[in-house]
């Protein structure tokens, strides 16, 4: 399972740099999204449940008002993996 | 309005012994509920979205997988207020 290990940092800056407003924090990425409201910022959850269930891989995921921050991080591998990239994909394309 | 007055740490205490697992933090009571799956937590979310909806007043929702926290706080008044103890009963008798 290729996609499962952890990311070199150069291939975690390789990934930021194809996608936009995504930063590390620790072993993880994460980016926050800005909605017009409560209510848009909750059907964008939903549909990021969607995607979590569908891949079996689940974000952090905090709600503040129209606010919605993803952090993202495959604990089995310690550290970000393409599984993180592709799911930061699939979100950014959602919005 | 009385009810968006910030309470006093005695009204504070006084409200959290009235329920279970809640606690302060800063400004802000905190409590962090388990759920069975990620599914489970995310139909409570979007359970406590319509009571927040309803109630004009919006907590901030940290979802870890089957773990939920929700931390309210009444930013007009600067601090907690009945608003947060009547939201936190709805979340409690929604579990």
């Amino acid at each position: 399972m290729t996609k499962l290990e952890k990311l070199t940092p150069a291939q975690v800056e390789a990934g930021l740099a194809r996608l936009d407003e995504w930063s590390t924090l620790n072993d993880a990425i994460q980016r926050t999204y800005l909605f017009k409201d409560f209510n848009a910022a909750i059907a964008f959850v939903n549909q990021i449940a969607a995607f979590a269930e569908a891949a079996d891989h689940h974000p952090d995921i905090l709600i503040r008002y129209n606010k919605v921050t993803l952090t993202l991080s495959t604990h089995d591998a310690g550290g970000i993996t393409e599984k993180d990239f592709a799911l930061a994909e699939k979100a950014d394309a959602a919005v």
